[in-house]
């Protein structure tokens, strides 16, 4: 194993009802209560009325509208009413997206720098406003992270970018929140949480604890998803798909691990320039980025995926059996209805010269599994159509 | 899965040099530290020295003569000296007997309460001084959670007591000063990570994630653990032993689950009245545990375990499966030198009565997988012979 520091001190609160404590997780930090979130469903569900009720004692200010692939533009607007106001603590409600646009605004409201500086040279943080989180959606595992990607469509750039100071205080689990998530945005968030796991997972060097860990995960992925897409309702298999979006990017996966995030440097990309569902585009990437890696050097990694994961048995050429688990990878995003060609999506290959040169500039992807250079995305990009 | 909270914040170094970084880690608590350890182990590794010598701007004391099954009359002298010198930060080196007594130091140094009073009720305990740890013993888990365990010769008590404000704040985790841990006591550690692992493991309600988990750390330490003992300085399995120790018991594991922990109430029986190694009595009292409860309402989780674990079949009887995984189990300790007889270790059936009717008094036995009166416990110890 590498060398590593683990540090995840996020309070998790998981299951029904736990959202109760709220007042209890908050007060700690103060009066004043920057509420963010996104659209109507958490009005839709009552959850916006609930949590409002819970904050009687406290002074609170909203900002909404937050859009998926959360934009600067939102990040300004929440650190001018933490300004304004002098907030204490944010409390997002919402998925992944309501919770990085949060973790930008505690960031940017302690900064003298401009926000989109900070996202650029995260570096420059030095600490944020205390940020607790009722989580809507399982996918991210921003709920329990450093981590925060913002978009800004000015530049055409969406950008990943760590700070401890944004760790969330608290979050609040409760997967009845999630029991009226589409199917087609469970599919995208199971397809989002698998990329997690495999983009370190397939990344030296192996180390039994973290690849053991990422396994087990991935098999109640594979397991639970098509449950909850089947039957939204499913408690058990919602509670299972949340806890492992949490466990699957809170830093545990990748304990003495390197990791590169290739998939992930050319899904933002594709959102940048398309505004396309996060988990979608990493879904129909992933299949065709490991066809793409698999070689000589690779191949037993994937072998163990087969064995391990899809209890494929290691009977045969190594190769048949580590295609054989890519192209069950494949038929399972399908299986869970998720679009799985950038066709059907309407997008062609116009812009993926100018996409493969930003993902390698700014994705490191010299230092991946195997290394990918513009050919090599341009190569995977095409794959997809 | 039950509802659960899981908060465990420790900063974790973990790898080789890491102890260079403890002026870094222990400064932000202040300039009077408290150095506590044990017997001449850290000496003999030229550990001690390089601590003292990083310490060099710090004014330190020191507490040394830690025991194993650490004692009520250690933990009052670490506290008179925090009194009388004021400490900010205790620095335990050491393993879990070293960093046990800490805890209950750290505790007791902000408490009116006596000690003693404050390990049999928890409750009172509301502030504790800081504490980081250089860890030396791949076995308790203690670096990274809440718990501690303290013996009182006196009372003929062991008790085990929780308190969050015990955490450790940081923890160093360099596997190269456990290369010279003699093979007993890495076989009794090895032992103790198993059975943290397999109380939580063998309870209700079963749960795909943390049973996953647990069932791919038994694996690596039923791997490693072996080698480990066979070659003291092979730092690969080292390394994945003590990894595998901080994760079994720092809460991951039991995520969802209930968890009433049979092995250890009734081992710490055994340590109370007669000092034994901790984990040398876990490895004893498991398999004759395990054999008592497996019953039709217990057998699928045995056989979970037996086909997930071990890589038996399922294709014979369940109780067959079952009692095979159980065979291996104590096979495996054996195999790595543990005396797997309580006559071997000197101890006879004269206080068996008196040791059950404690342990079920103290050890919530009646809530465990399977309930356990005062006539099973006798029974068990009886198996045990």
């Amino acid at each position: 194993m590498n060398n590593f520091d683990f540090c995840v001190g996020t309070h998790i609160l998981f299951g029904k009802g736990q959202v109760e404590r709220l007042p209890e997780i908050l007060s700690p930090f103060g009066k004043k209560v920057l509420l963010t979130y996104g659209g109507g469903s958490i009005k839709r569900m009552g959850l916006y009325d609930r949590v409002r009720e819970l904050l009687a004692d406290f002074e609170v200010w909203e900002l909404n509208g937050i859009e998926p692939n959360p934009r600067i533009e939102s990040v300004y607007a929440g650190e001018k009413l933490c300004r304004d106001n002098g907030i204490d603590v944010i409390l997002a409600v919402g998925g992944g997206s309501v919770i990085d646009c949060s973790k930008a605004i505690a960031a940017a409201s302690c900064s003298d720098e401009d926000a989109w500086e900070l996202v650029k040279d995260p570096d420059k943080i030095e600490k944020a406003l205390p940020l607790c989180t009722v989580l809507t959606l399982a996918a991210t595992g921003s709920e329990m992270n450093t981590g925060s990607v913002i978009t800004n469509l000015k530049t055409k750039e969406k950008l990943g970018f760590l700070n401890d100071a944004m760790l969330p205080k608290a979050s609040i689990l409760d997967p009845t929140y999630t029991l009226t998530v589409p199917a087609d945005q469970t599919a995208a968030g199971a397809a989002d949480i698998l990329s997690h796991i495999m983009e370190v997972y397939f990344s030296r060097p192996y180390a039994p604890i973290p690849d053991g860990i990422s396994e087990s995960l991935m098999k109640v992925v594979f397991r639970y998803a098509p449950i909850a897409v089947r039957e939204p309702d499913n408690y058990e298999a919602r509670e299972q798909l949340m806890w492992a979006s949490t466990l699957a990017l809170n830093g545990l996966c990748s304990t003495g691990k390197g990791q590169a995030w290739p998939c992930h440097a050319i899904e933002h990309e594709l959102s940048a320039w398309y505004d396309i569902t996060h988990g979608t585009g990493l879904a129909i990437l992933t299949p065709r980025w490991m066809r793409h890696v698999l070689n000589e050097g690779t191949v037993d990694q994937f072998v163990a995926y087969a064995v391990n994961v899809w209890g494929i048995p290691a009977d045969a050429d190594r190769f048949a059996v580590a295609n054989r688990a890519i192209d069950r990878t494949e038929d399972f995003f399908r299986s869970i209805g998720i679009p799985m060609t950038l066709g059907e999506l309407n997008i062609d290959d116009a812009l993926f010269p100018e996409m493969a040169e930003h993902a390698v500039r700014f994705g490191g992807l010299e230092w991946s599994w195997v290394p990918l250079d513009k050919d090599a995305v341009v190569e995977i990009l095409k794959q997809c159509l």
